[in-house]
This record gives C-alpha cells, structure tokens and sequence, in this order.
C-alpha cells in the first residue's frame, strides 16, 4: 500500500495566490518591482532559496539584512491574506479517507510552522503531523523534507507518494526517489508538472480523492 | 511585413494576478468560493462569459442580478488593487520599436474602456488605438474583437499577429486565422499556449522585442 506525503500551500489550501501578491507587496516596498507570474513560478520553495534564486536571475544584489527584512513582510501581508484562504475542495475529506482506509500520510511544507499554522485550522486538523521548514536543514526543490517525512511516517517499506501542486514538489519528489503526484490548484500547467516528472496530474484533491484507486488506494 | 494586435492585461501591463483576486474576492462577497486557479485559467475572457463558464462548470444557479452585482463588485475590487500593477518588463520599449519601425499595432481587451484607461497610462499611452469589450459584440475567446482591430488597422495587406498570455487569445487568434503570439506573463505554462496554437512563445514583452526577427520584422 502507498503512504502520502502531502505539500500544503496550493495542494491542501488555496493559498498559493495570496502567498505570490504577499512576496509581490515585500518585494515592491523594498524597492524591487518583479513579474508577478515569476514570484509565482518560484513558489514552493523556500522563501530564502527563492528569493536568492530571483535575485541571480535578475542580477539584483541582496545583502542578508534586506532578505531577512523581505522574509519578514512576506509573513506580514501573507497574514493580512489569510482571511481569504479557502481548503481546497475535497482536501479535508481526501485526508479523512486516507484515515479510514489507515493509509498513513503526512503533510511537509517549505513554509514555517508559523506559516502552516492557520492552514491546519482551515484543514480541522490543527494537530495534523507536519514537517517543516524548520525540521530541515534545505527546504524544496531539495529532497530533506521529503526523506524527513518519510522516516517520520516509517514509510521504509510502504511506496511513499508526493503530492504537490508545484515543479519544486515534482523535482524534490524524484530526488527523493518518490513518485510525484501533481494536483493544478497551485495554478501550474499539467504539462509542466508532467515536465517535471509527475507521475499523475489531478485537477485538485477533489479530483485526486475520486481517483484513489490509480494511485494504489484499495478500499481494504 | 506584419502588423500586432496585442492583448492588454498579462500581455503588456502586469495586472492578471490581481484581476484573479479581484474576482475571487467579488465571488466570495457573493457567497461562491470558487478555487482561485479555476479563475485565473478563466482570467481574458470577457468578465460575463468567464462568470457563465464557470457558473456552468460548478452547477451554481446565477440570475442576471447576480452577474451584474459581481461585475460591479469585480470593478471596484480591481480598483484597490490598481496601484500595485506595472507596466511588463519590455512592454513600453517594444511599442515604442515598432512605432520607430512603422510596423502597425493596435490593443485588443476583453476589458472595458474604464478598465483599460488606467493600464495606458502606465504604459505611458493614454491614447493609444484600442479596442475594448465595448466595441464589439462578443469577447475572446470569439475572435471579434481582433477581426475589428485587424480591420482599424487595415491589416487586410499584412499578416496580422495576435500577441497575448492567455489560451484564449491564442483560440481567437486562430478563429480569426491569425498567427498567436504566445508571452507568459500572465502565468500561463508555454505547452498551454503552445498546445493553445501559439506560433511562438516568449517569456514577455522584453523577450519578444528582442526576438523581433523571429517574426519578420525587419530592421528596415
């Protein structure tokens, strides 16, 4: 039987658009005037690998002082967002099945645990078993949080499955020698996820919870 | 030589993010939540038929009162949210190539006039040719409003090419029997506009300018 190992911000919540026009708001007050459909493909990183990453791809010198002061009001008008963030249809029935048919999961995320806190409460599962940034030495499209969650679920001898709606997920799923699922709802094409190794492409969890059965999910 | 009809929001102002939320946020004032990455696949269609489409898609029962409320709610949501739109990278300096270069160009919006007059002045155009929702009778992706901009500009003679960010300006260009020119930033994926008809894909306007050769234009 499959474990799942389940990204949260854009694959359980609908966060991930909030999270882009917040780097976006950080990012003009300090001065940076970025794309907003860049910020949007560098989501699901880490916030510091992807803001060092966009700094290199457009030649703009960071010191530390102005990333950690870019971190901070990342956090601050992705707070101010919360409010309009939503479950993603059929995510909290989806982990509510994989409980009934015992199919262990987890969820890891590139976020803070301060960051994944409110998206839990969405979730009803505010003790949910979580990996974060902070369990971690590198976050996504590095393999830690994928292999840290998996020692976590003892998936040594299960098929670990990684469920996430972006590239990162896809790309750190492989270096883990996981299969990636892709889920749109983070607003990624299906041929970039499929690019990127996904070995099936759901529309969101919904979708993804009426076809459990291709995934290996047996009703007992 | 060739003549360009370019879409307005994602193609050459970076406003298509904003436009996603400002519809989430109208929907939500409207009890809908609708997953806000369904929105922005929707984003460049005209606001009506994108609130029909998806209406249809999730089986919600909309009366005219409620689209027109949520076209009102969707204007003045987009309005807050105007001073943090730019101007794309390139988007000032390719209109001003091919004004050097006498090449045709005209601006084709799914939008109306309210909603396009802020966005050329950002470009630094505020009378520039355009034809918006208002000029025609159907919105992309019906290509009537690129066969009346093809017309304004006499491009009986020329090849006219459709530039834009979404698959349904890449659709309408082709019911129009133009070329479509594919940009990403409005947050579509390249096989998404590819598979879409686009003839070429750049990143965006800066990309396309400085790939002009591409697409026959000739310096003289």
């Amino acid at each position: 039987m499959p474990a799942f190992i389940f990204d949260l911000d854009g694959t359980l919540v609908d966060s991930v658009y909030q999270h882009v026009m917040a780097w976006h708001a950080a990012l003009r007050e300090c001065g940076f005037d970025l794309s907003i459909w860049r910020l949007h493909r560098r989501i699901g990183m880490s916030g510091g690998l992807m803001i060092r990453a966009l700094a290199r791809e457009l030649d703009m010198p960071l010191d530390e002082a102005v990333i950690k002061r870019l971190s901070e009001l990342h956090e601050q008008e992705f707070k101010r967002r919360i409010p309009s963030v939503s479950p993603l249809p059929g995510a909290r029935e989806l982990l509510a099945e994989l409980r009934e048919l015992k199919i262990p999961y987890i969820i890891a995320t590139s976020g803070t645990t301060a960051d994944a806190g409110p998206m839990l409460e969405l979730l009803g599962r505010p003790d949910e078993n979580i990996i974060t940034r902070e369990d971690v030495k590198r976050a996504k499209p590095d393999p830690d949080l994928f292999l840290t969650a998996a020692k976590k679920l003892h998936a040594k001898d299960v098929e670990a499955m990684v469920v996430g709606d972006s590239v990162w997920d896809m790309l750190a799923a492989r270096r883990a020698n996981f299969l990636g699922v892709g889920v749109l709802s983070g607003g990624y094409g299906q041929q970039e996820l499929e690019q990127a190794g996904a070995f099936r492409v759901y529309a969101d969890p919904e979708e993804m919870r009426r076809h459990l059965d291709e995934l290996g999910v047996r009703e007992e």
